[in-house]
Formats: structure tokens, sequence, C-alpha cells
């Protein structure tokens, strides 16, 4: 008998060499139903593998990101077996799973989106034969025999060799691939797929090696999945916001200044908006914002250890002939002001705000509309504190980020609490009052966290958040990280109640992140339509002839008083078209003005969402917008 | 008999061969007793020479620019007469007047600032002689022989003989220089004077000739006036915004980002109070904000004129391997706005506004403080609009920057209206029609302006604008300019009426200019006690005794509703102290709190001019404090 470990801590007892389908059915049939892939200690393998020995088990179905990336790795093999079958003279090279699915790249393989038809039939046959995937340790020269005809299977296979690692081989049906990685039980788990794309990629991502064929695809446990995810991305399509952007007038992009954002009137609107709010927060929550230069001597990236670091994500340049570089983030600044005057006790916690921007030299090639640019500014402050406050700070830390996405941005978020990793700075001792303090002010806030052991950086323990949009796409976001290294590196301290200098602890902190990349998240979780008092064009009056102009021009005037963003259709359109054209602009609330609204001193008010409302009184409609853009309601209901 | 034109454009008829003197004393005696030179023609003299055709003459007196700058240049020869006096084997080379005085290099003398007073009792000697400034033209054989031992005088001579030159001579007792530059009478007329300093400066300011020895210093007509200037000098000292701005915690510089400032918490608050100021404008005035990326390809900088024109003023570095500069300015990354969208006239004027850091390569012996720095932002703005829509746009223009500089700033200004220069673009009827369109603005908002004929910029004419400080001091802030060129470098059209493609003008215009300039002009202009609504610290509650904090606190939090910025000086320390504390911060208002304000709910106020008001209720000092911000005004009264 072997005693297996169950992921509830349990331990069950079970016959030597009991198969993980037949464990997983003495656990549950639905979970028997659902089970792709076993995890046995830490090795995923497929549910057919024998178990020899007391372990710790993980039955894995597709809601395992284990799972998912072995099931979508057993697909990769099955697209490579059907390529070998339809184009013979092809050869695999590597195909792992990515994100958004997988991919495999080939040489000697000339293709178009045209032949994917042809090549996902020849997938569902090996599917419908369900063969099972299953493991074989072989020698090198064992390799060397079985890919005889594929030179860059032997020149992984004598690399791994070198490595003294071991060689296995992975085989369905006929069907044989050198492979260390994961596996689900048999082919036919695989029930829906669709190949997405194709894409040129060199060998080893190097541009000097030939450039080989890639191929995207995607895969499921079931068409209704695969349906789903399918709708998904035509909606996130749809969203993009590099689309939106242009679309909806908020920013544009320019050759000469690749990665670098222009923000349009409409997007600076938002831009500012953004930044209204979170200064308003800064006044409540003890902040000073500040204004730092961009251009800095490598003097300070040596010392705060950037140079040697980071430095290839540097734009570097020459000034007065000594090396200077944008900043990549403001930190060294900060500790530059924090140490411009002798600091007590009493001046801690110092809360140094700052919305300059950055630039990072990204690769021309991953740069992406707002989500990934050159440019950009956060949110960013540091926090000087003693180590007695660190508690006190994260606790403010995690309230001010519950009040911006749950109160205002409704975004739900998890956290995710990163603890010292191997090689860690800083005494034991620090490091673990340090996450006692972060684990007790996520409690003290009610804010669900896992704990990611080891993940944290060298220079102290961090929280990163992931929000959900309303895609069901998570994204990472805020990050408050301790940082208990750079005081050292530029000897930043304080006068302690002692009479003797202390090191003060830095919190770097950013809560919407990069101001660039939120704007492009928040175009694609609103779709463009922003609540009302991010929105660009707040109202729009539209007439129905030019005899009420007059009319229209008086509550505009009025509603610019207080401030609102309002505009006036005065062409001589009809109110159809007037209507529609400002729901293509996503006008939030669009106010028809005509005969009964005049003689009424009314308006008829029809939101983006498609309400109607008729006769709301001039000093109704204003009082409502006020209200709904003051207190940033996510409605507007009459 | 000859005829002179005096300036009012009335001709009066003399002798031939009368002197500037004579001429004087016939228009008034006063003009006699501060006459100090004559231009006849286009020629400054002095007033003794005789003048022997028709001409047009103007008395110059000390109020006139080019009086001074000849009292100044006469003041020079008077100093190299002394300093060879005194030190025969020195050598004078040039001597010219400058900003703040005058200036004289020599070589082959060693002095410290302790000679001066032996330096000056000599001038005074040479002043009391009273001998007169007689012109005289030499050749190059007789200018050789005059100043055989003085290499610099020979190269100096030989240059000007190889241009063809005149050669001229000045001489004053026996005391001769090679000089064409105007002169007063005689050195009498030299009644006070001062050396200020010494500084090393090379021959033709080029580092690898020799080092001179530079004196500085300054002169006048009174010994009045000349206190007067010590005075304003040293009252500029003390504002010096340097000084005030390390002081009062403004701002800062560091070593390793030379000429970009950082701004302190405080000097952020101003910072963001102007660009608060700006964008309230902008939004009543028909502005769009944008932002713009700060790194650009050569290309953009190539098409613009930039790279051909401006570059040793640009940061240049390498992106992706091609030639890239952080902007100089905005104007570029406009027009690509501006073409990003087919354009009619119906979208004109279009007003983009930016306040985007810029960056220009001053050099680093240049820098100083705010006002000549590195990094800045403007709050800059090009419309677009089409030549009828220019007088309109520059008159709306003109009444934004009476706005500012008149009812918000309180700061004297005069306009300068720069035309057509010889080397110009554009066709003559453009010119003309555009030089008379800005007259009539000016001329509608009842503007004073001089006409610089001829010193507009080549793509078209422009209105600059200098500002009187609180010390009288001139400082060029605001310009206005047309650009007919720019439009066609990057072919920016719209389509007018005529359904035919135009190309727009284009207004390049900054009122307040660099915000970084401008802060430290205001810093010295305000003396750091800056107006309530740009104050860093509106209000600072001061307690007389602990019991009376609950109070404060109470009234300060009232405060803050209303966003005013407040403190609470709760230390223990005597009430004179913290008074006292309050003055040297510039702290707006400085309210006392003890027994009988906490039992009547009143406050005492004290204004940082010395007001003081007691039993000010609190109601009434919130609504005065608000009024007083929100309307900008200069002063509190209760």
């Amino acid at each position: 008998m072997i005693k297996l470990t169950l992921p509830d801590g349990s331990k069950k007892e079970f016959k030597k060499g009991i198969t993980g389908l037949e464990v997983a059915k003495s656990i549950g049939q639905r979970l028997a139903q659902d089970a792709i892939a076993i995890k046995i200690n830490n090795e995923v393998v497929g549910l057919n593998e024998a178990i020899e020995n007391d372990a710790k088990i993980k039955i894995l179905t597709f809601n395992d990101p284990e799972g998912v990336y072995a099931f979508r790795h057993s697909t990769c093999h099955i697209l490579a077996d059907a390529i070998k079958n339809l184009y013979p003279k092809s050869k695999n090279t590597i195909g792992p799973p990515v994100d958004e699915g997988f991919y495999y790249d080939f040489d000697e393989l000339q293709i178009t989106p045209e032949d994917f038809s042809k090549i996902e039939a020849e997938m569902k046959k090996i599917v419908q034969a369900n063969p099972e995937f299953k493991r074989q340790e072989v020698d090198l020269a064992e390799a060397k025999k079985l890919f005889k005809d594929n030179n860059y299977k032997i020149e992984m296979a004598e690399e791994f060799a070198k490595q003294n690692k071991k060689l296995t081989v992975v085989k369905h049906g006929d069907f044989i691939d050198l492979c260390g990685n994961p596996h689900i039980t048999s082919t036919g788990l695989i029930k829906a797929f669709k190949l997405t794309k194709l894409a040129g990629a060199y060998w080893r991502g190097d541009a000097k090696n030939k450039q080989l064929t890639r191929i995207y695809g995607i895969s499921f446990p079931s068409e209704k999945q695969l349906k789903d995810h399918l709708t998904l991305l035509e909606e996130a399509e749809k969203r993009d916001h590099r689309k939106l952007g242009k679309d909806l007038d908020l920013f544009m992009f320019h050759e000469w200044s690749p990665g670098s954002p222009f923000f349009l009137p409409k997007g600076t609107i938002i831009y500012n908006e953004l930044l209204t709010l979170i200064r308003s927060e800064y006044k409540k929550r003890g902040y000073q914002e500040v204004i730092t230069p961009q251009l800095f001597n490598k003097a300070l990236w040596e010392q705060s250890g950037h140079w040697q670091h980071y430095q290839e994500n540097m734009f570097l340049l020459k000034v007065d002939d000594e090396e200077f570089s944008l900043k990549p983030m403001n930190c060294p600044s900060h500790v530059l002001i924090y140490k411009s005057k002798v600091r007590s006790y009493r001046d801690l916690p110092l809360r140094i705000a700052d919305f300059c921007y950055l630039h990072r030299n990204e690769l021309k090639g991953v740069l992406g509309g707002l989500t990934r640019s050159r440019k950009f500014a956060q949110d960013d402050a540091h926090i000087f504190c003693t180590e007695k406050q660190i508690q006190e700070e994260i606790s403010g830390l995690l309230d001010f980020l519950k009040h911006l996405y749950v109160d205002v941005f409704d975004l739900p978020f998890i956290a995710k609490l990163s603890t010292k990793p191997e090689k860690a700075m800083g005494d034991d001792d620090l490091w673990i009052k340090a996450e006692e303090s972060l684990q007790q002010a996520l409690d003290v806030n009610k804010i669900k966290y896992v704990i990611k052991p080891g993940e944290g950086a060298f220079y102290g323990p961090k929280i990163d958040f992931d929000v959900k949009d309303s895609l069901g796409r998570d994204w990472q976001l805020a990050t408050i990280q301790l940082d208990f290294q750079m005081p050292l590196r530029f000897d930043a301290t304080y006068e302690g109640e002692d009479n003797k200098k202390h090191h003060c602890v830095m919190i770097h902190r950013a809560l919407l992140g990069s101001l660039e990349r939120f704007i492009g998240l928040m175009t694609e979780h609103y779709s463009g339509k922003f609540p009302l008092w991010l929105s660009p064009v707040q109202v729009r009056l539209l007439t129905v002839a030019d005899r009420f102009d007059d009319y229209a021009n008086k509550v505009a005037c009025r509603l610019r008083e207080q401030e609102v963003r309002v505009e006036v259709d005065t062409r001589s359109e009809s109110i159809g078209k007037k209507v529609r054209d400002a729901q293509v602009e996503k006008v939030s609330l669009m106010v028809t003005v005509g005969e009964k609204e005049q003689s009424n001193s009314t308006l008829a008010v029809r939101t983006l969402d498609g309400k109607v409302y008729f006769g709301i009184s001039i000093d109704q409609f204003i009082e409502k917008v006020c209200d709904c853009i003051k207190n940033k309601k996510k409605e507007i209901l009459f």
C-alpha cells in the first residue's frame, strides 16, 4: 500500500501502482469527469500513469493554471502531429503554451491561414483516435536516432545532455516528440480547439537565425468554452483601446515618437480628471506633491543600483560630456529630497507624491498602445517612515486602494503578498516583523489575499493587486513595496526619540500605476462609455430646430457655470442624426430641446444605455448632473 | 545756416558749427543741465562737437538708453586711464557697457577687490580734471604707432582695417583709446561710480586664449542715483529667488541634475496654482489642452527646421539606433496633432494648449536658478487660424494677457511690436495685413506699444511684452508670434468655404512664459510674501496654550473643508516665538487662539504686513479668506 496526501492535507491509502484516474474516481465522480491530469509531488503527468510511492497529489482540472498549461501543451503535440502528416518535409522545433493559448514553430513550412481548416480537420482525427500520451526516458544516442531528420531536436537533445538534464520523449499514437513538459492523459480530452494566426519567428528568438513559421492556437475541454472565449475575444477587439482611442479622439500615436502617446483634448480631460481625483485624496491623506527633474547623472543611478541592474531599460545621453539618463523611476530623486534636510522622527511619515513623466526603453516590438508605452506617469509616491510605522502606513494605503477600486472604479481586486526570497537583504527579524505587519494590515482592512512564498523583492516584501475588468480579464495595477535597502544605499536617516540616527524604511507605492496604462484599461473596461465624472463630453444639447438654439445655449451656459463639460449641437440635421452622432461619440447625456421643452422650461434626457426621461426641469437636471459628477456616481437616475 | 529736425518732428535753424550744448540750451535750461550727449542722425557724440550740416538730432539724457550707453562707455575709458596710471605694465583690451553697468578686460594686471578704492580714487582725479572726450580718425599706420605697446589694440585695428571699417580713437586728457563707440561730452559728467567685482575672462571669449582680468563697475550722473541703485541691488540680493527658494522650502537644485529644478511641496503648490489659473482661463477662452511626447525622431526636427537651426540647444540621444531629441519646444508636435485629421474652416480657430516639459541644452555656466533652467514648462499654446481670424485672435490674446498681468499679478507691462525684417518669408501683402491686424488689436485693447522696425522673425511679425517688477526691473515674459512658415513646411491646411485647400496661419504664444522662470520672478517680485491665493500656507493657527488646541483644530477643520491650506502650531512654545516663526516662513495669515478667542468664538488675525484684527468671528474669517482666495485679491481687510 502507498499513502497519498490530498491538497486539503488529508491522507488516503491506496494499492501500489494505482492510476490517477482511479484516485480521482475514489474522490468523486464529478472530479473524475473533469480531471485532465495529476500532479504527483511536483510533476504533472497523465491520469494513466501508475503511482508507485507515497506522494502529495493533486487532481488537476481545467480550473487549475497547471491543468490549463498541461492541456494546451498537449494540444501543441497534436498540432505538430497533424503538420507532420500533412507536410512531411516540415520540421517541428518548439511549441509552448502562452497566455493567449499556445504556439508551435516549424521550419520548412509554407502555409497561409487558408490552410487552417485542413490542419484542424487533421488534428480532429488525432483527437478522435484518442491515443494516450506516454512518457519515456531516452539517452542521447536514442534521441539522435529518433530525431535523425530534425536538426533542431538534435541540437536541443545535445544541449540537455551537456547540462546533465534527463532526456524524455512523449509519444501519442505514432507521433513522438522530445519533450520534458507535463501532459494530460490522452488526446481525446481536447474537445475544442482553433488555430488563430500565423506569424514569423526566429529560431531561439535570434534574428540572426533562420526564420520559422509560427502557428498560434487555442484549446478547451468543451465547445462551449471555446465559443465563449471567441465571443470574449471579439468583444475585446471591439473594445481595443487603440481602436476606441482613435474613434473617440482620445489619443493618437505617431511614428516619430514610438511608444509615446499624444493625448488629444478629450483624452487629456480624462488624464487631468484622474490627476484631480488622486490629488484630492492626497490632500485628505497627508501626501505632499513634488516636481522633480527628468535628466540625472549616472552617479545617481550608480548609487541607487539602477545603473548596474536596469541600464538596458534606460534612455542614455551625454550631458556636459558626462553620462546621463532620462529617469525610468522616481524613487532616487525622492531620496535626494528626503536627504536635503536633517529629518527627525517628528517629520515621519513623509509621503512624497510625484506625477513626473518616466521613460523606459521598451523594445519597439513590444510597444502596445497605452498598455505598454515608453513615456508614462504614475500616481507614484514614496513614504519614508520608521519601522514601527509600517503597519499603519500599509493600512492607510489599503484604505486608499479600496476607496479607488471599490468606491470609484467598481473594479474587484485580489491581493498577492510576496514574502522573503532566498537571496534577501536585511535581517530576518525585520523581515518577519514586516511581513506580519503587512498581513495584519490586510486582515484589518478585510482584504482577501494569497501568499506568494519567496516571491518578494530582495529589498523587501510586497503586495501586488490584480483587478478584474468588465470582460473578466485580470490586470496587475497597484503595487505596494517595502524597501529596506535604498535607505541604506543613500544613507537616508532620521534622528530618533533616542537622539540617535536610524535608517528610515521606504515604501514604494502606485495605486493606479501608469496613468497611461490605466486609461487604456479603463477605455476597454467601460468600452468608451466613461462614467459621467470622467466623460470628456458630459452633456450635449440637441436642438430640434434652430428656433430652440437660444434656449439650448441658455441651459448650456448654466451648466458651464457649474463646470459641466457641455456642447450644443445646433447643426441643421435631423434630431435622429444628432442622437446617433452623440451615441457614436459616447456623449454621456443627450438632451433634446424642442417645442415642448422650451414652452415648459424642461428637458428630454437620454442616457448612453438607452434610458429616456421627459419633462425634467432645468434645475433638477443641473442638480442631478452635479451630484452625479461630484460623487462620482456610476449611474444617473431621474 | 543749417536746419535741425528735433525728435517731435519740428525743425529749427541754427548757425553752421553750433554745438550740441548750445542747441540744448536753446531748447531749455533743464535739458541743457541733464544733457550728456547728442545723437546726430544715427551717431551719438559729445555735446561739444560742432554740427556742420542739416540733420535729425536728439539731445540725450540719462533717461535715454542710448544716453546710458554712451555714459557707461565713457566711464570705461576713465577706468582704463586710471589703471594705466596705477599699473603702467597692464594692457587694456576691450570694455563695453552691459546690462548691469560696464566692464573692462585687462592683461598683465593682478589686483584684488581691496585695490578698488585706490583705483576709484584715481578715477575721481580724472573726473575732477574734467577733460573733454575727443574723437579723431586715424589710419592703420597711425593706430599701430599709437598702440605700439598693446598687441590687443593692434590686432583689433588690423581687423577693422581689413574690413574697411573707419578707424577712430577717442582721447581725454593724455589718455587715448582705439574706439568707435559713442561718448559723452567730458569726464566731469560722471559724478558717481563704483567698481563692483572682479572676474576672469578670456580674450575674445575663447578659453584657448589667455585669461584676462575683468573689472566690473557701475556709474551714474549723481550720487543719489548710485545710492538708490546700490539699495536696489541689496534688496534684490535679499529677494534673490535662489536664496528665498531655499529659506522658504520652495525648490532646490542638485548637482546630479544641473539646470533642472526640484519643486518641493510648497513650491509645487505654487506651480499647481498657476496651472489651475491658466486652465480655468483656457476653459473660458476656448482652448483645448493636450499632452504630447518628449522624445522625437530627428525627422520631425528636420521638417520643422530645428535640426538645422537649433540643434546646439537640443539634448540628443539614440533611440532604436536612430537620432532623437528631447523636445525644446512644442510647436512641431502640435502641428502633428493638427494634421492628424482633415480640418475645415469650421474647425478654426483651433487653440491647442500644452504644459509639457521642455528641455534646452543651456550651457552649464549660464544656468541661474529658475530664471535660466534646462527643464521647464510653458503656458504654451498654438492657435491655428485663417488669415482673416488673425486680428480677432490677437485681440483675444491681448485681453487674456491684460487679465493676467493687470487683474491678477498687478504687473505693469509694455508691448513691443516687431515688424518685417529684411530677410522675410511670405508675400509683402500678407505681412502688411498681419502687421496692421496686430496694431489694430493693440489699439482696440488700449495697449501702449513701441514698434521695433525690422525686428520680427523671418517667419512673421511678433509682439513681446516687458513687465516691470516691484523693484522696477524689466523682464520679458509674454510673447505672441505669427508664423506663416511652419504651416508651409508641414503642409498644414484647411478646407475653406471655397472648398479649396489653404495653408493655415499659426500663432505661437506664451503669456507667463516658462512657469519655472515666472515662479522665480514672482518669488522676487513678492519677496516671498505671495498673495493669499498663491501662498503655500494660507493660514496658521497659533495656540497660546494647549487647552486651546481643540478649538484651533475645529477652526482648521472648517477651513480645510473650504480647501484652505491651513496648519495648526500646537508646539509648547511662546506665542511670540510662534508668530516669529510664521513670519519667517511667510505664512499669509497668523491667527492667534487664546482664552478670549475661545470664550467668544472669535479669532485674532495678523497679516504679514503687520495689520492686526481682534475679535473676528469664525464665519466672517472663513468668508473673507475664501473670497480673497477665490477672487485672487491682493489684500485681505477685515
